[in-house]
């Protein structure tokens, strides 16, 4: 009865606006700490002070977090929903961490952290969520695409690897090269010329790679990215199209009534 | 009553189609004479009739913004328009650094004017009324996108501060770099290539900076525009399926009205 | 009467299949004695066999423009046809500069005569025409573009003038350099960062310039794109929706038909 | 009789999906010995292995086609379908050159057969099929850009083949050069900037070519593309707004009915 009561005031807590809003300001205040760690001038000079702040920072989240668990009905429900799951692993692999001299990692917990902004800012967490549902319906473009680049991957590194090293030297480097060709950075004046200057006839690997790639990812890429946008701006607002179906329905609807009222009155 | 007849002279001036036109070709005019005067040959041989040119303009441009200001109902009725805001500021800035020797400034200023246009020509005030519109629905976006930066700058300069100073020096720098790596321009041979040198790994930095940041602004930058575009083009043209809705809803209500006659008849 | 007949004839041969797949063979014969021109070690081994070539050549699509001139009904309805117009100035301004010794002016005829494909061929002068049909209702986009730029080629060309007089020397050198800096091409690695060394709060310049640019273009050039588009293919093939309304306002037709009948016989 | 059960057997051996993924396992154990193989410290050390494995997949691979290929009805049958012929050439031309001293193309044979997986894998094999269906509507665009990459290549090589030999030496260096410039890749810094410094006027050239060429690709490329997915997106399912208009076209049949069947009581 007790717990029950006090798991009821956690709830409540946890849906509070001013506790959230507390949390949001408090990661803002996070983010404007670890903005500031990365100046050595300032991390320098105050680095107990900061470091005082992110321990009650730390002391801060652990203590939300701690109370949105006690609020949810039980863990399982409260490890449903995969954004509960980050803000804990977020918080609770600083403590894993904690005292150890794995600075850097501590420090990319730390900004990490800003990520949480998503998890308690609505507009954000509907906004990522859309997002992370396109990912499936890319799923068939993404192996696609996986095998395009393997391919030529493979037959980079056979053609060139003798020649531009520094590029096709082994299949991962040449997958990296790859990866700057397609997003057309230097793939000429850098990677392309270089190699051409003593295999003349090796311009037909980057120009069919590039209209190849190029063809696929913006036919499919762009394609279900339309698509998905346009669903969701359809399932939102009602286009006037639809809004006068629906009155145009309610209307046969009332003339079939009619009709039907008068043949049973006959 | 003598202010009333005054006022609605200025209100009849200032809508009058000859004395906006003549403004909109002084605006041209001021356009060319501030782009001549960044040829040092030409300002430096008629320093005076540039001058002379541009204290005409600036009592003109004055004069008029005077008589809209007359013209209009009142002061806060002048003022609710953005445009005239922006107009208002443009001359009175001039004013206020008036020899002054903040040449620089005076210049800018007197570039500015030409934006004027944008708010004399009703076809370009429109288009950027439009274009300011979609501000507001990109919020969301650039939360996230700002949110996705500064954890990437965080980690970025945390990482690479020692082995790249000149792109991750501090956290504005690497701000400014991560802007120039999602423009796609150098961001493997400028950027990427020094740091793999010295830290094989960190590659999957930029790899997923640009997979992410593309994704994201693809996925909602392009769908906001995409879905904008489509509402404006709905709402100004009715489209043939929404006429032929139309056509049809107007026969349904002549249906019910026969059934009803008919109905009440019997 | 005799003329009559004669321009009948010229009219049917204008045409005649035949006729224009010929001119289609001679322009391609024509492309490619162009291309085999410009190795020198073709041309200057046959000169004269590619002089005669030549010759013949627009002998030949000077009759051919003559047959299609004499075919139509009048000068002004020949003339009315911007492809006409094109043709007629093409092979003209090989008569004026003939025998001159602009060679490469005249080179650059022989090579636009290719361009008499799209005229000859019906898809592709559809498709060109379609694209010329989208320039207008991209004017105000185009004027709002070039207020922007020349604002910021102003204001660069003041600023920067004395840091960077090869990118930012003169104005027109300026809105060459933009013109760069908007396709993203060596924005930073090129031009901003030799100025950021002198000027280091130089940034916003190029940060708001390509993020408005990017913004501005994006947001009405592919908007008013998409929109033609989807307008042409509206227009083309009536979508499923369309047809099936059509039915429904037979159906309905129908019904209304059968309400007055019966009112009638009542 | 007896051959007839034997190819049935071999078709139900063809789609069974035991047999299938047993093949799309064995492609991508091809697809990870090809890539092992472009090291050279696996690949010289284990050089009988890996030789060994090629041939037993190479092996399997030709059984698998034997009994799809007496699988199907008839030969004919079976070269029908494009993916067949694929996997046919594939195979049989490892076979062409087995023992050959051609160590290149064995090896891009080799890794051209994990290219197989499209044509086994039936989303792959449908999204590629639906890719190739785009191209014939691309047919006009491509002959257009065709024709302006070869008039822009011929006035190119004229105009500047002795100021940038290494970039407009010969027709097809300048018609690569042109594609490294439409991709915008170095196309000021490399290209066009030391061709400014002797013909200070060229910049016409890259700026129309830049211009145009953007404007027809977009305008087109994108128009095509968008339009198919819309096509393809509104075949697999019906729009909500088609939906209603089925439910009402069912209701308008009913009203109909009624009417008609009162008009016959009548």
């Amino acid at each position: 009865m007790i717990k029950n009561s006090f798991q009821a005031k956690c709830a409540a807590i946890a849906e509070n606006k001013i506790f959230t809003n507390t949390i949001i300001g408090l990661i803002i205040f996070n983010a404007i700490i670890v903005g500031f760690e990365t100046y050595p001038a300032i991390s320098n000079q105050f680095p107990s002070i900061i470091y005082w702040l992110d321990t009650l920072l730390l002391a801060v989240f652990t203590i939300e977090i701690i109370i949105r668990l006690i609020g949810s009905s039980s863990l399982t429900a409260f490890f449903k929903s995969p954004w509960n799951v980050f803000d804990f692993i977020i918080i609770s692999a600083s403590f894993v961490f904690l005292g150890s001299s794995y600075i850097m990692v501590l420090r990319i917990l730390r900004v990490l952290r800003v990520l949480r902004a998503i998890s308690i800012i609505p507009s954000l967490r509907k906004m990522v969520n859309a997002l992370l549902l396109t990912i499936p319906s890319m799923g068939t473009i993404m192996i696609l695409l996986g095998l395009f680049f393997y391919v030529y991957a493979v037959i980079g590194t056979t053609l060139f690897a003798s020649i531009s090293p520094e590029y096709f030297g082994s299949l991962h480097r040449t997958l990296l090269t790859l990866f700057q060709v397609i997003t057309l950075e230097s793939w000429a004046s850098g990677v392309m010329y270089p190699i051409l200057e003593q295999d003349p006839s090796s311009w037909w690997y980057f120009v069919t790679f590039i209209l190849i790639g190029a063809f696929v990812i913006i036919n499919l890429f762009v394609g279900v990215v339309v698509n998905n946008v346009e669903e969701a701006s359809r399932e939102e607002t009602p286009s006037p199209t639809d809004l006068k179906l629906e009155e145009m329905e309610k209307e046969l609807k009332e003339i079939k009534a009619l009709l039907k009222e008068k043949s049973t009155r006959d």
